[in-house]
């Protein structure tokens, strides 16, 4: 296989205050999954604890795909590494907007920390290499279009 | 509060075969957390499945994170709703490059179903406020910049 197209899809139902139940798979190339999970809010923000919140799912996924990338390529290029360590700081700015709030990104900070008998600069080649792999550190790179519909009780529409 | 910086922080060891096993909390603008998390691959990409792959976590954070801007604006608004779903789907293209791989973010489509007695102008005008509160749903409308550090043996280096 030299190409394809790689689909994930969740299905999220509202509960509890502010809990979402979570169903995820994968469908393409193959199906694999589901994998059942939920978020949750603070008090502060109305909810229970029940579950992270949403940003923490995303902050961890970002991590772990840095992670399996670096691992996964190391072993293909058959680099040892002992240990591997990765911290991740992802800021936001949040301002209030009427009723509602606006959010954008501010600062997306990688550490990784690698213990290797590897000389340096294959190391380095491996972490510049792992970054065009990871599917989520690509996709921040990009400015991507959501398409969002909504489903009432009269119908679909675009919003 | 009329605005802020939110910050959220990951730290993640490998162990196993390609499992992750992830720390996560919020420093600013307040200490939250920690949630404790993991992620892993199937047998295919050499892990022991024993843990949602971090796409998994990825898409669920994203769902998760809508879901909680329609409930929380909607309750701000004094829209009631009696039900609310979301399926989202995210397509990413993965090309074979010498000994790794490279990816691209294809398409994201989110729907949302929604059960209200409020007008459908009202729960549309929602959905597009939502978006925009939506921390994951405007970083991917951002082309962000990651900027990665490599510690070894030898200290740091960016790369």
């Amino acid at each position: 296989m030299d190409s394809a197209v790689i689909q994930y899809n969740a299905e999220g139902h509202a509960s509890g205050k502010m809990r979402s139940d979570l169903v995820v798979s994968m469908s393409h190339p193959f199906a694999d999954g589901p994998w059942e999970m939920a978020t949750d809010e603070g008090a502060f923000h109305g909810g229970e604890a029940s579950a992270p919140p949403p940003l923490a799912l995303f902050v961890g996924g970002l991590t772990g795909c840095i992670m399996t990338q670096i691992r996964s390529l190391a072993k293909r290029l058959g680099l040892v590494l002992s240990d591997l360590r990765v911290e991740t700081r992802v800021q936001w700015t949040w301002v209030a907007v009427g009723r509602g709030y606006e959010s954008a990104p501010k600062g997306f900070e990688i550490d990784v920390k690698i213990e290797s008998s590897a000389a340096k600069p294959e190391i380095e080649a491996l972490i510049a290499q792992a970054r065009r792999g990871c599917f989520i550190s690509q996709t921040l790179g990009h400015q991507n279009e959501i398409r969002y519909r909504l489903k009432t009780q009269e119908g679909w529409t675009n919003v």
